[in-house]
Formats: structure tokens, sequence, C-alpha cells
């Protein structure tokens, strides 16, 4: 039923600061960054391998992401794992008595279906389901095409580039937190 | 420098109360158990795509992980990345002021190596760094296909396996937490 962990959604303060480690220091790459309004954060990802590491810097004090922020620092939020269909999952969870934060699947961006498991069902980690769509694999591509054209990848304008574009989103969103 | 997420490592109160969600109610499956003295732990193995979920369940009450499931409760407490190199990214990282938590790598078991970076520099995530041997990925399979042989993997008798064998594992070590 798994097929993967996609990735690994890590909550911090500020994405530009958490960058300086992840890309700077660790050498990984920014694949594309976007607002999320749903969720009331910005979030960058960074593939490593199959999976992806997820930064997500919240935009409102009021979402979910910056309640755990302020109650317990920044740091690892939730897993995320690939199934192959996710309301199967989902129903042989809900037969064993698992909690769901999502009973049906949400419908996300380019049709991709995600639901959340409860943490208190998953001995503390909030697990979220993801559903690839035909058309994500080529939306994600080209997401991270038209973010490389724009920014050159690798150079020091690239990364300059992210930041500018970071503010950008920034300065869509209502306020800042902190 | 970065190849993949080897591992999550999630710390559970009990590995066999945590398979009901993570084998039985999601469907991943134990590749191996082995008990880890030199981190007052038994630890289980379900593989992922390219990636494992690790479940740790501490032996002690005073080891690092003891004392993270005191304070914070069971969920995640580290992420695991495999470099291709482990010398040149510490090397790397201790140059740009990375606060390392081993400034050498640890060999570990079947002489792979390992170092942590201190989650004050990694924005609130403890991470490891890991480079494969060329031995490894040839014992894990052993220990994989001695574990299968052992617990005829996917019956009701193989789930009884593994629980017999944690067991097993639990009466050699010390004392048990909690």
């Amino acid at each position: 039923m798994i097929r993967r962990i996609d990735h690994i959604a890590i909550v911090v303060e500020d994405i530009e600061e958490a960058l300086a480690f992840w890309q700077e220091s660790l050498g990984l790459e920014v694949s594309h960054v976007e607002e999320v309004p749903d969720q009331e954060s910005i979030v960058a990802f960074l593939p490593a391998g199959e999976s992806e590491i997820e930064l997500v810097e919240p935009t409102t004090g009021t979402s979910g992401v910056a309640r755990y922020l302020a109650k317990r620092g920044p740091g690892m939020h939730h897993l995320c794992l690939e199934v192959e269909a996710i309301e199967p999952v989902l129903a042989r969870l809900k037969d064993r008595g698992v909690r769901l934060i999502n009973e049906e699947p949400i419908i996300g961006t380019g049709g991709k279906k995600i639901a959340f498991i409860h943490p208190k069902s998953a001995f503390g980690v909030l697990v979220e389901l993801y559903e690839l769509t035909p058309e994500e694999p080529q939306r994600r591509l080209e997401a991270m095409r038209r973010l490389r054209r724009r920014l050159a990848i690798n150079s020091q304008a690239a990364r300059e580039g992210i930041f500018t574009f970071l503010r950008t989103l920034r300065s869509r969103t209502s306020r800042r937190v902190g």
C-alpha cells in the first residue's frame, strides 16, 4: 500500500535562515517554493533521493503549524507517505479504529488526494497520506523548470533569487509570525 | 552530497503496540529487529521505498531517546540522510560553524560511518549523516533473510514471531522503561 516517503515537513520560523543550513551547508537544492494559502504558510521543497524535505514557514499565528511552532519550537512536523490508492487505505484504517483527521481525501493542487491520520493513533506522529495523480509529476517538473529558469539555480544570484521570491510571497500574506 | 533519506527514527514506548499501527494498519513490513546496546534501545526497521521507518524503544531510562520520550512523548526523533562521503561533509559543516554532536564519524555495525548534527544548528531537527560501506547492503540483506527465515513474514505466525523475538531482546536488556 505504501510506496515511499514523499516528504518530511519541518516547521521553521524563517525559511531564508533555515536554507543557510539545508541548502548552503548540506548542499540540498530548492526545487520549488510556493505559498499555500489553505495552510497559511510558505513552503520550500528540497529533493533528497526519491523524497523531499519540506520547509514550512507559517504566515499567520493561527494555523496548526503556527501553533505547533509556538508550542514545541521548530522541528519535524509531519511525515508524508505516498500510497497507491488512498480510499482503500482510509477504509482499512477506519475499520481498524484508527482516528483520521480527514475521513475523506482532500483534493489538493493538480488533483492530488491527501488525508491526515491523527497523531494519537500513530504513536505521536502526524502522518499524511498522499495519492499522486497522473498529472502531478508533470506539474511538479514544470514548477521546477519555471523556478530554475527564474533563478538559474546554483549561483549566488539564484540564492538571492529564491530569497527575493520568498520575500514576494511573504509580502502577499496578511502578516508575518513572531 | 546527500543521496537520499535513509530513515526516520520514531521513539515509541512499546514497539509491539506501535507495530499494530505501522505494520497491521498501514501495511508496512518489518525487515529486521535488533538490540542496539550502545543506544540502550531495541529498534525495528520498516522499509518504505528507498527509505525506512525506524521504531526505537528505549531499554533504559537514562539514554538520550529515553529522556526525549519522557520529555516530549512519542514521535519523530531524528532524520538520517545518506551521504556519499561523510568526512568532507563534516569538514564543510565545521567550516561553516555548524555544531556537531560527533566531530568525527562513529563506526557502527558493519563498518558504516555515522555522525549527528546538533539540532541547534539544524533548526530543531536532530540530523544523522550516514555513509554506507560496500559491505552494508549485503549485511542488511542477510539480516533480512535471517529474519524472514525465522519468521516466514506475512503470516500470523510471523507477527507472533516478531513479538517473541522482541520479548527475547527485552529480556536480555537490563530493565524496561516506564
